[in-house]
């Protein structure tokens, strides 16, 4: 049972699917490598479209950038093909490089085909800042790090202050990985919409829960800090949705950072990424024209939805999951969940 | 003193304007064309942004489209040049074509020079769909009420079922037009971000006005109703801002959409167009380099909390001024005002 | 035959269509409105994605601004709902408001469930500005012009000036209406990507045919002008294409232009809007989820190819279609067949 | 003198720069790093906007990508915040990672404030598929290419197969490094407009020079390849432009490839970079408003035809500077200079 639930923290109106992650959506998997002795707070989680060869059985995909102060690598050839082709691995802002080349190296091993007799690869490598609590000039990342977070691929993974979410802030809380799901019905059968967040945004005294400014009591105790962070919001589901229709499921994201309180800070990089297992994009094909599937936009709303509360409970999620801890200066970060239950700490 | 205040809704922390409407930004003039009889149930309202020779004397704006299921014109071109060189207007979506011919025929008597020794003139017209209140089929709006719109401008306007809001649904309430400002301090002076908005998206059972879901006590008595609608947002200001920091700025837009429960739905579009009265482009000009201002990118978060709260404040402002009518079917559209004061109909 | 042939200018590769105009397209058809008395040289053009019910029967499409000094009208809901619903109508800019109020008096005409059932409409109205040739302040097009265009809408159409091409002028020669097509196979068998344009742009100097400035020794002969005019492209295929292979396709459109020597002047409009008749939209479904058809990207190469020469053999046959005739303040614009073939006036 | 001199190729017709290279905006600084041992046939490339501190004096800059297949990273920040803020590193495409990394190494090094009391740095790397020539999947590029690179910066710079455009292939010839630049008159002064391109695109039989199908007779002694490649393109100027207006200049880059030949294929990624020296922005300001200097558009056809020029010489120019070699495969990639003289090889 997710915390959210142990929390009594209702979001939407939708039902959750059965692990109530990203995961619930059929074939996606994460993985985390956390890195936490002394200065080195950070790490890396890598998400899988799906278990098998993702290389030649791409998953169409879409994305919405909301506020572009950041670093995410791929999105070019994302928007331009409406695919996704490799891994997407998440990790701090100054070791996106590291990360980025640490996934070639992967792909060059897993297709012998690639750059010999076909073309490159596009990984896609998303970041935040994790430089309040982590020591980011550090670049303690390595491609082993990569390795690990995806070799540790599964359908449960941990949620909070874990892997690329291990020195993220949200709220001026402890903020880290968070994810949640959705289930709506098409056609009469059921289909899954997925939400896995990073969060690194927001001021305490913005954030609203179920409707509270829960942070204001709070607020006297701790020290100021500007909205610096970011968000990446990844949305996954197995609805047949065009890449204009990802796209626009990708929009609604936002309404759940809004939602809890978030006013989208300068330097603070929001941007979301979604992908449908349903329509597969084969590298190699003996057919020129490809069957695909596609909803009736009149049935978006039901995604719009799904999407919105997926995403809001995510990043509650990765808040209520993440314990207290001392920033890189001593400041300490509070926990919401200690927060909410008024525990001092 | 403003409705929203009389109601003690209270939207965000920054300091309102004097009027706290978009007029508050020096210059900016506003007026209403309102029909109301029998199944005419529609009108015009105009936005200029100076009250001077607009055509000679642009000024510099920026667009951000949400959710583009709508019809307004003038876009791409507003895009482009980053300027806007005519009154805006806005009216019902199936009326749109003749506003803007309405507007091409003012500016060529008002300008001898457009179509004959420069080029033509760029219009732009927003819409909403009133047709749930309004008989939209009837194409009630003339040429005359684009004019009379236009000759209504001045600092002082009505809110709420007027002018271009007079059919117009918000949350199944009765919605319309509203606006509000702030004033923020920059460089030791204040500069205003004003905010107008036509409303006409949401649904009751999300409304959520200062963290409470208002309308549900209320659901059970009235009929349900698909989210067709939409939102336009007009945000004004004085201070230098450039053709990328005006569309951040509307970006933020929507934060005020989402705090009070919008989904964007498939059918409602959502979009805000900004301009900034400091930065003017000259159409003729001796001189090829033109001076500008902009502001430093680090204080745009004031910028970004005003244009939120603004557009919050002003969809709040457009609900609590319009009372209950009848729809055009019989269906009773209730008002805010009377569903937060318990007031049955 | 094409006049492009019979002046023996051949623009690249491939397989031209039966008409070599974009009516080859299996259902598009194309019509006309001109008006040319005295100083009214201008007009109307329409083209249907399909002789069906349009707007219960939508086609998918998208677009390309590539540069936005142009007031179109329909391209913010194109976009987002990647649909066309309604014809696509030409004419000069100062007609654009009464063109698309127009399109919407005939679409409540024909559809009675717009605006009382069910939503409203989305015309797309394309313009260029005809003024040197036309007294564009006359606004002399009316709603009954647009209809006439719709009424004569054929597999058969007259190019050069006519319709909205009437007075238009490109690279200073008369401009105005033109098409071509190119068949390519796929799957083992024949597709056509078809191209209508609307030319109003470009100079003299840089009137590069098959290489060769042809325009250089006429310079000395006319006055110069300012390239301030626009380009209006539509592409239609029968390829099952998604929205993304739309706009990829739509991009290639300005090959034509720039090949033919634009350089995209500042006041000149250009932009492209393509369709296609093998993907359509039901406005109503009683399923949810649709069956689509998509190329293979790697087919693209084929698609991109056939869409630049269609576009730049169109330009050329708006060219070579038209006639000299003097300007409203009577200049002489040549015609390039009359130049090419060496011929005074 | 340049080559394309020698070679008595004429590319438009505005006043070229004194060294006719993009260091003739002043400031701008050009250095390579060229890998060509055995199968190691690759690079590094940089661009230094100013001579400067580029984090704490960033220059204005925006991009535009005509075809996103490619992995170029940083653009998503330089959009947002309209600056450019580090070293522009090309390379080729599987080691954009590495020297991404090199690159947030050197800035840390450089600027204590990175990651400590200020925010993060966002490089930008462009890259090209160097994998015909070149054995890309040796990952051979190194954090001290990039370094090396860096050092080598100056006013003077080799083109054609050097630094990242050792490996490169454009028109089926060997391509590489090619820059121009072309000077224009702004109230009464001059101001450049410089170009450096990445070539790696282009079939042969499309390859048009001064209108003449260059290629035609020499295709049936080469093999045919599929255009897989890419053309990075940068433009520099020192003309006070905004961001709106430079991305308008980047929109004209691409003309210069449509003349030459190039129909942008499927694999082939194409975008543009361009920034103003004239226009900084402080990373640190005690004024909240800076002032800044903006073309007036009416002189933007000055500085299209500027930069259209300058891409398409610059093409020609890595072209005519690089010698035939054979790719890894041995099969011969033929110089355009041995074209044009018919030489044979």
């Amino acid at each position: 049972m997710g915390l959210t639930q142990t929390m009594a923290v209702a979001v939407g109106s939708l039902k959750k699917g059965k692990r109530n992650l990203i995961t619930d959506v059929e074939g996606v998997l994460v993985g985390h490598c956390t890195l936490s002795q002394g200065e080195q707070q950070t790490g890396v989680t890598a998400v899988l479209p799906h278990p098998g060869d993702i290389f030649h059985d791409k998953v169409m995909a879409a994305v919405q950038v909301f506020n572009g102060f950041g670093k995410t690598m791929g999105l070019v050839q994302l928007e331009e093909m409406g695919s996704i082709e490799a891994p997407i691995l998440l990790t701090n802002t100054l070791s996106a490089g590291v990360v980025y080349d640490a996934v070639v190296r992967i792909m060059l091993e897993q297709n012998e085909d690639i750059g010999n007799t076909t073309g490159t690869v596009n990984p896609i490598v998303c970041e935040c800042n994790d430089g309040e609590i982590n020591q980011i000039r550090g670049l303690f990342v390595t491609e082993d790090h990569a390795r690990q977070a995806l070799a540790n691929c599964g359908q449960e993974f941990a949620e909070g202050a874990v892997g690329a979410g291990r020195g993220m802030l949200c709220h001026q809380c402890k903020g880290g990985i968070g994810s949640a799901s959705r289930v709506i019905e098409l056609d009469g059968r059921e289909y899954t919409v997925g939400a896995l967040v990073l969060t690194n945004h927001g001021k305490l005294r913005d954030l609203t829960v179920e409707g509270r400014p829960v942070g204001e009591a709070y607020l006297a105790s701790i020290e100021d800090r500007e909205d610096k962070g970011s968000c990446i919001m990844l949305l996954a589901t197995d609805i047949p949705l065009s890449e204009r229709q990802l796209r626009r499921m990708c929009r609604r994201a936002v309404i759940g950072l809004h939602r809890l309180g978030s006013y989208m800070g300068n330097g603070s990089g929001e941007l979301c990424i979604g992908f449908t297992t349903a329509n597969r994009l084969p590298h190699y094909s003996q057919r020129d024209v490809l069957p695909l599937g596609m909803l009736h936009d009149d049935k978006m709303n039901l995604v719009f939805r799904a999407a919105a509360e997926a995403v809001e409970e995510s990043v509650l999620s990765s808040l209520l999951h993440s314990q207290g801890m001392a920033d890189r200066h001593g400041k300490w970060v509070p926990s919401l969940a200690d927060i909410l239950t008024k525990r001092p700490r």
